[in-house]
């Protein structure tokens, strides 16, 4: 199995893709790395690793995307940038079996779905972290986080189905789709909302638990939250910042009190593993569900640790068909006469 | 200066109410309290206080509207609720300075919608929470955080004036107005950002900074954030989860270990000032911007503590002028010659 590694994405590439990648490569022997890139500039930094040579290869890209580009623009004008010639490879080549990138997300998302291809039937392939709850070890899956701003009813249906097909892969059993909303009751919501509402109570194969609200995405009550993709990244980053907020703003309260800087001192520990423990963007990255293969996006502030998680995530999705499994809830619809 | 009290709103009504409106009195000298509900029972629970008689008058109302009852329905049908005559009172007299109710947040809307009447000019009146940020001492107004679940461009323009007007009342000088998106870039957003975002930039009076991300409502930056109640909703409720998720966690983590026990027993004061401080229940209540009068909704579960912050704070909007304010505001744009 060949896991295509963006060698030139992200605020600390190439040097911590390469060595997040090696480390992944430790870990796991299940798997060839496939750095797309500056052959040289990778050769060179790869030197200073002792990894299996076997296991390596480099596909090269003299060009790069950068996150100030605007993606259609960039896709279309650098076919030679390593997001256009990772996308090319994982569409052509059978044994090329999932991508990873930190680099610019509109670039990913662009690339994936013009160069790689949407899954047949899938109108919008969504971006898609998973978020840590409050219950240990369980994750939240946020449909979409931004990849579609604008959505209509049939887009949330399929990331109701997508969604439900990528917990599924994952081991979930029976997971439970949440539909975001300003109010629990079936009447809250916004238009679009009361559009998909009694869609998702009538499609097949998912499991719809009704409104949840934007306080109940973390309680680890449901697996999958579906909402458009402006919602959703609102959510996802309001989330993020509050959590930053509150380190902050504890930090400054311990730090005015002599007690509290003794008791600062004896929770360092926990405190940092915590915060390492509620950043998604240690949890791997997003998966961009809905394309042909796994795409999966890794924050572009990602160093070794990040990419290391990205890309065991990629190995393991790889083994999960996931595609196949989206195209199956999308079968079991149109049996049904329900156009999707 | 006249406040209204909805004496039987809120899951702690009246007990708590009438307690918290009491304490309230005790602070501050310069209001008439107007407790509005079943008037033998306000006047037994007010016999377990000390209080300066004089300051207190009773509108009987002997009707009650629940949280379960739809709004309208309930607004139309119940006009001897405490909610329906507290707005007939605030309507018709010019002593009664401002409503303070912790009831259904629907019926609030609408009774003060339809009862009190709207700004003229102003098609849509917002919820609007203030939320304590991570500057100490600075707080951020969402705009609107869920009473238009819809919203077309006018509405957001309006929010930004109205959010102008309400942080130049309570003090904030040139206050920045940022619209919630998906990105900072200006290309970022949904298309009723993309439609509202160049009128913000032209509007009069008001200060628009850009687009802020969820990330960046809590940082302080932006005085007034400006989106649909849906996403404002979304926005503040996976804030208030985030913040209640962490704490949750962090207890579980410092109970993990002795010397995390001991050092969270030196910090339990500290975590105790934390979440009074970040829970925005604490600051009185939301700000029904848009309505002729102040009418401030308390949270449901609101306490005497929470009850008494809101009965302030509704004595200090009584003397902002917030209304003529907004009218002023919206009469730079018709000089402009914009429609408004």
């Amino acid at each position: 199995m060949k896991i295509l590694i963006d060698a030139f994405g992200g605020d600390h590439s190439p040097e911590e893709v390469i060595a997040g990648t090696v480390s992944a490569m430790e870990e796991n022997k299940n798997f060839t790395a496939v750095f797309v890139g500056k052959k040289d500039v990778i050769e060179n930094l790869l030197e200073g690793y002792a990894y299996d040579k076997a296991r390596v290869e480099i596909i090269h890209a003299p060009d790069v995307i950068t996150c100030e580009e605007e993606p259609t623009v960039a896709i279309r004008r650098k076919p030679e940038s390593s997001i256009c010639v990772a996308f090319k490879e994982l569409k052509e080549n059978p044994e090329a079996s999932a991508f990873v990138s930190a680099g610019s997300t509109g670039a990913v998302l662009v690339g994936a779905t013009l160069k790689l291809g949407r899954i047949s039937g899938i109108s919008r392939p969504a971006l898609c972290p998973l978020m840590p709850t409050a219950i240990d070890g369980k994750n939240v899956i946020m449909m979409d986080s931004g990849a579609n701003a604008d959505c209509k009813s049939i887009n949330l249906l399929q990331f109701a189905l997508m969604g439900t097909a990528y917990a599924e892969a994952v081991g979930v059993k029976n997971p439970k789709v949440g539909l975001l909303s300003n109010g629990t009751e079936k009447e809250k919501g916004n238009a679009l909302n009361h559009e998909v509402y009694p869609m998702l109570e009538n499609a097949k194969g998912i499991n719809f638990v009704g409104n949840i609200e934007g306080r109940d995405i973390l309680a680890g009550d449901v697996d999958i939250v579906v909402t458009d993709g402006f919602s959703g990244n609102v959510a996802v980053k309001s989330i993020e910042g509050a959590i930053k907020m509150l380190l902050k703003v504890m930090k400054t309260e311990i730090k005015s009190t002599f007690k509290g800087k003794i008791g600062g001192l004896l929770l360092k520990s926990t405190f940092k593993k915590l915060a390492k423990k509620l950043d998604y963007n240690n949890h791997g990255g997003a998966l961009f569900v809905g394309v042909n293969k796994p795409v999966i996006k890794a924050h572009g502030s990602s160093k070794r640790a990040a990419i290391k998680a990205a890309v065991l995530q990629a190995v393991a999705y790889a083994n999960f068909d996931i595609a196949d499994r989206i195209k199956e809830k999308l079968s079991l619809q149109e049996q049904g006469g329900e156009q999707v």
